[in-house]
């Protein structure tokens, strides 16, 4: 699958080290969780550090059942201000009774190490949900850690935050702000496990850009709502999800204060790192073969397109109907249907279409016919659009999904039996 | 799986025969539909007529998309009364320009020979959306189905209206109300397909009970909010849901016309059905394997209750892991967090049951130990029933559902394939 171009953006490597002054690393230290008979064959944890204290900001998940480390992380937030992401794998630190003690521990850890104060540091964790987290093994890693951090280390810090990932999803882009060349780099982990408790999303997103620790927060917050929030794997709210974004500001550019052009090309560039890895997250969602675009126009509002572009992405029926390759167009009008938003249904036009071609599957709320063997080249690709038109305004939206499989039944079912 | 007990009602046979003055018939008319290679090789067309005209009602879909019957039949109802249900399977008659023409000819064909009023009668279809239904099948068959009338042709009329379902799904019960004895049966189909289309829930009530048009409205708006309306299999809201309910007076009861007594005794009668089908048709949702109940209390309201029981059965995660029969107890307390709902997560406790037993899961926000011996053997039991106290107040609420399995998918997604 391709990166989706973005204007005004130019693709590079190296991930969460690919701004200037990030490194990153990442070990086994070891974590095994209660059930498991041996510890994972793979990173466990990782650092990313900045040269000098960044702009932060973070958003987190919805779910009142929140992880011990977000509740750490949001503190250490409130000045906007943060130097160093600490996170593992395997455990979930979250339910349990000393989850804050531990994630504080974290922080200590990974600051004493690197000559910081605790409170300049992210913490994050994701895994089963329920366990009490080891320290130890995380106290004993940490100088082999901290020791091993390169301007390059991306790779080995992707490793330790994925779960049952089954593809890399990193990215990073280049930019000009007030002439000068900032580049931006993310990574993302979700959605896999290791046991099957839970599909976390994490993403961390560092850049060389200059920008307020208020404007970085609310660049943060306008694109998750339209990238992040709009993909879904199976509709179950992780209670450890976190994206957040160190700026550095080492890129020289004048900092971005107040919301101007300029807030507008970072803020481009933070759509075209978070809607990409929104991409490859739905792509790589569990068990899925195939990543669903669903983009809807004509609504009243955006609001309404986003309704209706989620229902049809979250459908059981319609992914399904996607696995199998069968072009069963009334499921995508039930979706619709079913939609909690405003419209007229007897407006609405459907059409698909993947790198094979586009067809109509309905018009006006019906169907009308189209030919089987075109439908199942168009399913035959792995990325299918849906396009939907409510005929009914300026209003827009995207949403990213994925098929359901059996293996996602496998992944989560089956797996200890 | 056992029919579950309800204060003052006796189970007894007959489903929509059961209560007096009640025919039924159902026959092959012979509907294909577009791709099918063979004629459907059951039933696919039901009446059924009761010997006096009943004080009627009925619910429906909430789907924005409608099928035509179901536009037909709330005309019908108007004035809140009805003689007969017209019901096919294998075509749902939705999203097609000519639906609402065909759906007044199968009224008009019945009336004719029954020698009634197209306007008493009731019409439903489930099947394939968007494809044309035939009528002339209809039109052939409707002498014979109306001559094979008899007042145990129940079982052909169920046969009649089921798609892909394993299960019969019919009930009835008797009841005591102003000294009389009545009786008062139904039946359901869903959640299964022919083709993988929808997923339709059509439920037919009779009874020889006396009640007022408004008052047997107003007992089926109640009833069914704490029933179907609290069961999921897949979480898609079909097009062409339909319950209704035919009340003839023929038990000679004293007709109900007010919220009192009686009408509570009613209303009890109504739940002991609608409750009974909606366990039937979760645990014959597509591919499922189990019944899973979900009892919420302690909610400061009925609603919360009722979100937070949705939310888990409605859980893809949940689902999977009970199929998988793994109690990974972190998937329910994240499924308790993300509803939409108001409560203190620090005070909720989680307990799992079945028939073989039952044990803690988590207390106060966080897992505790348990015994997973014990907890596979509950796990093997056909009903799970997963109950949650959020510790704050008086509301509860029940929803059913049903595990999410290999089949689901295959049903869904590789029919044609």
């Amino acid at each position: 699958m391709e990166l989706k171009p973005v204007k005004n953006v130019t693709f590079v490597e190296g991930g969460v080290c690919a701004a200037k002054g990030f490194r990153a690393n990442g070990i086994q230290c070891g974590l095994a969780h209660a059930g498991a008979t041996v510890t994972a064959k793979k990173n466990d944890l990782a650092l990313i550090v900045a040269d000098t204290e960044c702009t932060a900001a973070a958003v987190y998940t919805t779910n009142k059942v929140k992880g011990a480390p977000i509740l750490v992380t949001k503190e250490h937030l409130k000045n906007g201000r943060a130097r160093a992401v600490i996170v593992n794998s395997v455990n979930a630190n979250t339910c349990n009774a000393d989850g804050v003690e531990k994630a504080n521990m974290m922080c200590e850890l990974a600051a004493k190490e690197l000559g910081i104060d605790p409170e300049d540091v992210i913490v994050a964790s994701t895994g089963v949900i329920g366990q009490v987290l080891p320290i130890e093994p995380i106290a004993n890693g940490m100088k082999s850690l901290a020791e091993g951090l390169t301007y390059d280390g991306n790779p080995r810090a992707l490793e330790a935050i994925m779960t049952t990932d089954t593809r890399k999803k990193e990215i990073a882009v280049q930019f000009e702000m007030g002439g000068k060349t900032c580049t931006m780099g993310g990574m993302l982990k979700g959605s896999g496990m290791i046991h099957p408790n839970m599909a976390t999303t994490l993403t961390f997103i560092t850049t060389d850009a200059a920008i307020s620790e208020e404007l970085v927060q609310r660049a943060l917050s306008d694109v998750v709502k339209v990238t992040l929030n709009r993909a879904s794997v199976d509709g179950d709210t992780s209670t450890n999800d976190m994206v957040c974004v160190m700026a550095s500001g080492s890129a020289g550019n004048k900092p971005v204060t107040k919301e101007d052009e300029e807030f507008e090309k970072f803020q481009n560039a933070l759509y075209a790192i978070m809607m990409n890895l929104a991409r490859m997250m739905a792509r790589d969602g569990e068990g899925a073969t195939k990543l669903i675009e669903c983009a809807v126009s004509g609504a009243e509002t955006e609001k309404i397109a986003e309704t209706v572009a989620k229902s049809v992405i979250c459908s059981s029926l319609f992914k399904a109907m996607i696995f199998g390759q069968d072009a069963n167009a009334g499921r995508i009008y039930c979706a619709i249907g079913y939609s909690d938003a405003d419209f007229d249904i007897n407006k609405v036009d459907v059409d698909m279409a993947s790198e094979a071609g586009r067809i109509a599957l309905g018009r006006k709320g019906c169907l009308v016919e189209f030919s089987e063997e075109e439908a199942a080249k168009i399913l035959k690709e792995e990325v299918i659009e849906v396009i939907i038109s409510l005929g009914n305004g300026p209003g827009s939206a995207v949403a990213w999904g994925c098929d359901l499989t059996y293996d996602y039944v496998k992944i989560n079912g089956d797996y200890r039996s």
